[in-house]
């Protein structure tokens, strides 16, 4: 896969994953590399900085890569930011990886967001969503469209019967209320059963569900485009924009100087902040 | 509790509860109590057929009673809707009471929803939430000053702790879209500790939150009043009366007629839409 026929693709800069359990590193490249061969020919090269796209933490406990691409003129993906966190922690250590995909306003298709966060080798936190553009309560039509026509509900379903898997709310109100209303928020915890009775899950259920929910994102959503009037645009970005601004300050400003340092961690936002253009 | 100087009060024309298990009783009696302490003196009487305050299916199986009252001049309610639905079903009896508090757009502070669904002695589906009535991504304000600031999601943790209580999700998407991010939405199920643990359940918890979300709605929204500006008005007049149309289309159009049979479902649809002025 090239970006164009000139240059190698700035792809995978993050793809190595060396510190994580080899199920979460499969599953990851696997959902990688299906973005790539989709849209990679369609994205612009990289232009996060070296220090961004790997980093550490002082004395190296703490560990991370990111990366965020842009989509060419021709695609209506407006960012993808794939990145990795890894973290000593008390209980071990903990794994962040993140894959988030941002469309631009020629199309109202949701965004895509796929998060995992592993605390230990038998616990897992994941959000898998197809982020809504609109306010649903207001706009029953996309809801159907994207949300009940799409049977995204039953691939959550079938993540949620398996007995290991249970709801998960994020802390933060605005992450609940950014979520649409088949998103995935679950934690597993497979406790006594072990790191084997995780893998399992990871190889079969999750892998299967996570490959299902970006079928429908790359098949409905990424392709999509629509010409939106003046207003419903302009709606559109203010709320993208506050989407983009309000995950930066959650998740990023809060947790990053606690893990990596004030330094580190302003280097990092500031070059997501650069991409997002906020 | 008068309506004015010269009537009864047209209070509680559901209160009888006739077929409730005794702690479903006395819970909502305490609830529809308070609010009428509350807000009673400020609403009209109720303009509810006689037909429809008190109905039944062919066969005299399935029962119910629905009162609404509007509120005057001087409120900032819109209306109450007060209802209860009793069904022979082949697992015993179908126990389904709502409060529905709506208010004006002299504020955009949130509705109240509770609703209880009795399937059983030992199992419960509940809703109770404060209806948001703007896109809370757009509006994270709005989010600090009705969720985040009046802690009401510590109520919903302290119902969720409770081991028989699980996370519910409406299978309707649209409803799951329409709730607030700190609503409570679960079932209980008591199974083999009997009805026992369920009573002791709804006489300690469920009271204690149902309660306090209770209070939380009254002092926090159903007193306040914004003067909001023309187009923010329109917004939500148009946002609010989408809500009525889907829920009446979601919740009672698709069921009534199956309990009720078509004509008493068409009455009290009737008698709903022209309170709900939709």
């Amino acid at each position: 896969v090239r970006a164009s026929m000139d240059q190698p693709a700035a792809a995978s800069q993050v793809m190595g994953f060396p510190h994580l359990p080899p199920p979460h590193r499969d599953l990851m490249v696997d959902l990688l590399s299906t973005i790539e061969a989709r849209l990679g020919p369609h994205l612009l090269p990289s232009v996060v900085p070296s220090d961004v796209l790997s980093f550490q933490g002082q004395g190296g406990a703490s560990r991370g890569a990111l990366d965020i691409r842009s989509g060419g003129q021709d695609s209506s993906v407006d960012f993808i930011l794939e990145s990795w966190l890894h973290c000593k922690v008390p209980s071990g250590s903990l794994n962040i990886t993140t894959l988030f995909a941002f469309l631009k306003a020629s199309t109202d298709a949701p965004h895509l967001l796929m998060e995992f966060i592993q605390g230990s080798p038998t616990s897992l936190i994941l959000f898998m969503d197809l982020l809504p553009r609109k306010d649903l309560v207001l706009h029953p039509d996309y809801l159907d469209e994207f949300y009940q026509n799409t049977n995204v509900d039953k691939v959550r379903q079938e993540l949620e019967n398996v007995p290991q898997v249970l709801p998960y709310r994020s802390s933060s109100l605005y992450i609940r209320s950014v979520l649409s209303p088949t998103a995935v928020a679950v934690q597993i915890n497979c406790g006594a059963e072990g790191e084997s009775a995780m893998e399992e899950i990871m190889r079969v259920q999750l892998d299967s569900v996570a490959k299902e929910i970006m079928r429908i994102w790359l098949d409905k959503c990424a392709r999509s485009i629509k010409q939106l009037g003046e207003t419903e645009r302009a709606d559109l970005l203010r709320r993208d924009t506050l989407i983009k601004n309000k995950t930066v300050e959650i998740d990023l400003a809060a947790n990053l100087p606690r893990l990596f340092g004030p330094d580190v961690a302003n280097r990092v936002v500031e070059a997501i902040q650069k991409a997002y253009r906020i």
